[in-house]
This record gives structure tokens, C-alpha cells and sequence, in this order.
């Protein structure tokens, strides 16, 4: 058996903080499969933590345990919690980094119970001294009940989430990746409910207006932007063999308004 | 038995396109090792993953699986493509990453058996819906035929050759490294079979003239250029302690030549 | 059984040669667990090496084989050795990047036994060609004896130690990790040793005065740099929400004195 665990943290590649969280975690399960979501959260961004949990947890398989240190108020008052839901554990702060998996069915226990943590818990690295033990420990069969009490307040962030007003779809631009692509908060089903013709639209961002979605990216003409629905179902703004958030100069936040085309 | 898959993309590090990739491949293949060779290709630059996969692959046991994803044509009319050759397995885009593995000896398959993709294939992440799965199911044992059908006409790169006029070998560099030190496309078989005294050579490069090569770094003046045949049996061009790229301002395609020396 | 293999190289992140050296080790040893502690050394920079070897490694089970290839001198006189020390092995080039492992106890062998190595072993990659195959070897179970004779003479650095004139400690800044945090070569043991209330000292860097530590990064004023005593028992720089290397303009080696509060 090689129960799998996941690491996404805002640790950088630069610092042995990550591997030594292995090493903790290999001392307790020496079987596991570990992997890294990634270490390049931008430092104590809590959202894109919470966005990398949401669009990647689900494709492991079922019994991962997901181990979230984004973790801005380490030492201080935010509780350190455990998870399980659809299958699932997940493990780290509790300050929203779980938001899209915390629903009614989730079981969220603040971690409490010391004799698993490594001795001596510091106030500034708790992904070493209590997530990492206790995600092994997980992986190796035991039960969120052995390491604290239920709690039924986990924080959640809220998400920017779009507006229609019978028109015009408003949202925003919410995650940018390694190519420049932009991902919107607007994601195919919407457009499905609300546009009689989802397969042609009218996208506006940053003075721009394109029109789509197309097919695949070599549909777009080469050198220009375009529109497309993306692996995670969402409306995309992407540039032909070229860096979108780059050349239309846009961010995380850029408003994006999508309407049917006349 | 844990049998060995490679990842080779250029998504970066910042997002957790690789880590889903791991996550598709455990569902399938919860033994395998998986072993990142780079995920800092160029952006779609097809050539270096193709020197990525010719440097790297023979080092792997016999039998390991190597996934490259660098696939500016991805849902596009570019076919996914699985081959078999000398004992190993590669998969992924139809695009001339593989040129270095395609001779007579290999069998090339056109992958079609949508039953063993993801559901809802995309078309911008084949990487995560037909590569990851693909992959994961020949490391547990089946053969590339349960995939779809042989094809003889893959796809393949034109290599940047040196030449000889018989006193002149003309090459150029082909890789540069995280140090800066300059691959060429001149092998060391080249220079023993042209030149009558190898180990006495006149290298040229960005006006300069670089007699050698040394042994080893150490050889070299301090603060100094130096030619070497490096890990790959190729002429590199270094500077001691230094990083050659910088200091003599090269990149890929600079032109090298290479006389015996007087 | 998975033995457990790290390493740590400033090989960086964008070229094969840490997946090589995965391929070497495991065709030798297939059930090895693969541990990156980071490949982001500075280009041959030996101290960060060794302080990174000297934070992480007791981290890992007992048993576990440490391999670091930072290797100026790679294919010259340095010798390639091998280690065991309290229960770890560690293998790399006698250049002091084991300094922290290297005292009375620790058995240290030069490795030498060629049929263990890679055939043509380079003069440019010895962590391919013989730090890889004898650490695997090792994890297999063979002892350092099969690779060569003892010697009672490896290099150590001089690691920069603090001085303490009866009223003030004059240390420096040793390590500055990806969010800007500076760590020092203070330790806790240290200033509970000289000062009648190490819970209230004040530390001058950079023609800044502090007052300190505080339990936690939260209770640093926001915006405010603060001290801490950090997860490695040292005493931090820190800058609540914020890069204390970039605010303080602060690099490794820059001066720290504390002295008790008045």
C-alpha cells in the first residue's frame, strides 16, 4: 500500500523547508507517495493556495492526504485543523486555505492532541512539527478523532464570484499560470444557463474585445488573443503562442465581461 | 514491483498541472516512481525537450515510461502518440520531441483508445486526459497496441548538424545549462575521427580562440575560459568558475569552429 | 523496504542532471524513496551546502543516505568520500560541504572501488557517475568499506561562530531563506548561556535597533520588522508580512551584535 500525500506551500525551492517536511512525514509512513502540488504560492497568499486545493485535489486518488502550509499566522491564535471530505483529508491552517472543500458534509477537527507532533512544536514552522506528522499519520489509517475535537467554524474566504444582470456577465480574472493564460471566475455551466448561444460570446478585458470560445488554441489566429473554455471548465483569455497576461497587460482582480454576441 | 515514469513539460513550477499529471498516474499506477526530469522546458520550445529526452533516457531502468509534454498544438490536428524502442517507452504530442528515439527500430503508435483516457478530454491539457493515463497503464503492463494503431510516419526534427571542409569542423552551440556552460552539437567522436591530434584543438566561438580541452574544470586559469568533452561526449565551452553564457555572451545557435591546433 | 535517498545540488532546476541522477539510483535500488532537499545552492557556494546539510539531515529516518553534489572542484584532486555518522550516510566530494556531520565518531572513507561506478566515469559528473551509484549501493545495504579505504583527514570549513566580550555577541547573518527571513549564527543556547533575561535583549543590524524575541511572528507589530527565535533554535530577523532581507538591504555576513535590554 502507498498512501499518497500532496505538498503545496509557499516554502520556494530555494530552502530545504520542504524536504525536511518528507523527511518528517517518511519517518512515520515510509511507504508514502509523495508528490508536490507546488512550493511557489506566491508568500502567504492564502487565495491561490485555496484555488490550487480546488482544481487539483479531486484527481488523486481517493484517501490522499492533502497538506496545505500557507500559513501567514503560524505560532499565533489560528487553530490548526484537519479535514475529510468526499474521500479526502486535508491538513494545515486554518485560515481559509480549505475554503472549497469546507461544506456541510466536511468533518473538521482542530489538532490538539501533542503526543503526535514532533517535541518541542516551534511557533514558526508547524508544516514540520504538526502538519507533516500528522498527515503520516493519517496515511497510515488513523482517524481524525485521535487528534483533536470537531469544530463546526472553519474559516473560509470569500470568493470573487461573478454577477449577472441579465445581460451581461461581470467577473474577474482570478488565477494566472507559468503560460500567461487567464482564468476567469466564470465557468462553463454559467454561460450555459444564461447565454441562448454559449458558443458565441463577446469577452471584454482590458480594452480588448475577442470574440469566442474557439475549439483549441491553433484555432486562434496566430500572434492574436482568444477565448477558449479550459481544462478546469472555465471561461480562458489566452494568446496565441504568446504570454496573454504579458501582452494584455492584465492581473488577478482585471474585470472581465462577457456578453452574446450581436 | 514500482516501475519508472518521467515528466518532462514546460508548465513550470508555479502551478499544479504536474502535480494533477502524478494524481491522474496514482489512480492507475499507485506503485510507480515518478521522476521529474524538467519542467522548465521554454515555453513550447520543442527542440531542447527533445535534447531532454536524448540526454536523459537511457539512464532509467529498462522499461521506464517517459511522458513529455510540450505541446504548443494541443487539441489541435497533432496526433498523441506512444513509442517503444530499446526497451523504453515514451509518450505524448506527435511533434518531434521524440526525433532522437525514432529510427527503424521503433515502434510508433497513434494513441485513439479513448476508453483509457479521462473522461471529458479536453483540449488544452492532453497532458492530464490522455498522456498521464496512457503512461501510468503501459508501466502496469500493457502494451502499446491496447492504445490504437501503428503508425510510420512520425514526426521528427531536423538536427542542427556540424560540418567538416576537411580542415574545419563548423558547429554551433545546442544547449546551455544552469551554469552557463555551452553544449555543442561536435561530439567527441567527430573530433577523434577528423583531426589527427584531439587532444590539441583551436576552439572559436564569439571571437575568441579557446585552445584544448582540458581534463577537467580544474585545468583551466582561474577566471578563464576552457574547452572540454563533457558528461555527454561533446565539446563544451565553460569558464572557470564562472558562468560562459554570461561572460562570452552566447546562446543557442552561436556559431563554434573547430581546427586542429598549429 | 524504502530507503530513503536525498539530494541537495546546485544543479538548479532547468536541466536533466537531478533526473539522471534518479535514473542511476534506481536502477540499483528501485524501491529508494527520492527526497530533493533543494537544487538551488548558489552555484558552488559550499557553506550554504553544508548549513543546509547541517539543518535538515537528522530530520530523515536513521538509515537514510544524504547525497550533496556541489562540486567545484569536480574531476581534479578533491577526493569523492563517503560518510556514516549517528545512523546516516552521506556521500559527496571532500570539500567541507559535510562539515557539520565530520567529528570523532564519524567513519570517512574515500570511495574508490571503480566497479561500482558508472563505466567511463566523466571528469565533469561525478554525481552521476560515482555519488549516485554508491549511494544507492549503500541504501541497499552494502557498508562504506566495499567502496574504498578510511581516511582520517576530510576537509571541514571554518564556519563563521559568534563572540560574546562579556556584554555584547558579535554574530552574523548565515543564511537568508526565500521570504527574506535572516537567520543568524546566534543560537538560543548561546544567549540563555550569557545573559541574565534572553527573553529581552535588543539586536542591532543594519543601523536598526530591536527589541526581542517575540513568541510569534503575529505579535511583531504589522509592517514592523521583529526577532525571533526560529525553528532551528536560532535567533531571526524577520519583517511581519514582509522581506526583512529586502527592507533592511541585509545580506549573508552582515553584522548582528544583541545585548541585554535595559
Amino acid at each position: 500500500m502507498h498512501p499518497v500525500i500532496t505538498l503545496t506551500t509557499d516554502f520556494g525551492l530555494n530552502d530545504p523547508y520542504v524536504g525536511i517536511m518528507k523527511g518528517v512525514i517518511l519517518n512515520i509512513a515510509p511507504d508514502a507517495q509523495l508528490v508536490d502540488l507546488t512550493h511557489q504560492i506566491r508568500p502567504q497568499n492564502i487565495l491561490q493556495a485555496a484555488l490550487v486545493v480546488k482544481t487539483a485535489h479531486s484527481y488523486f486518488p481517493k484517501g490522499t492526504v492533502h497538506v496545505v502550509v500557507v500559513d501567514p499566522g503560524v505560532g499565533g491564535v489560528r487553530r490548526p485543523i484537519g479535514i475529510k471530505n468526499n474521500g479526502y483529508w486535508f491538513v494545515g491552517p486554518d485560515n481559509g486555505v480549505f475554503t472549497s472543500v469546507i461544506d456541510s458534509q466536511a468533518l473538521c477537527y482542530e489538532l490538539t492532541a501533542e503526543k503526535y507532533f514532533l517535541k518541542d512544536v516551534s511557533t514558526t514552522f508547524h508544516g514540520r512539527d504538526i502538519f507533516s506528522p500528522v498527515a503520516a499519520w493519517l496515511a497510515q489509517g488513523k482517524t481524525l478523532r485521535a487528534f483533536g475535537h470537531k469544530i463546526a467554524d472553519p474559516e473560509t474566504l470569500d470568493w470573487p464570484l461573478p454577477k449577472f444582470d441579465g445581460k451581461t456577465i461581470s467577473g474577474e480574472v482570478i488565477y494566472v499560470d507559468h503560460f500567461g493564460n487567464l482564468t476567469t471566475n466564470i465557468d462553463a455551466g454559467l454561460l450555459e444557463g444564461v447565454f441562448e448561444h454559449p458558443e458565441s460570446l463577446e469577452v471584454q478585458l482590458a480594452r480588448k474585445t475577442l470574440k469566442g470560445p474557439v475549439n483549441s488554441y491553433s484555432e486562434a489566429r496566430e500572434g492574436s488573443p482568444g477565448v477558449i473554455i479550459n481544462s478546469w471548465h472555465a471561461l480562458e483569455i489566452f494568446y496565441r503562442e504568446n504570454n496573454a497576461a504579458e501582452k494584455l497587460k492584465v492581473k488577478i482582480g482585471t474585470p472581465v465581461r462577457v456578453t452574446q454576441a450581436r
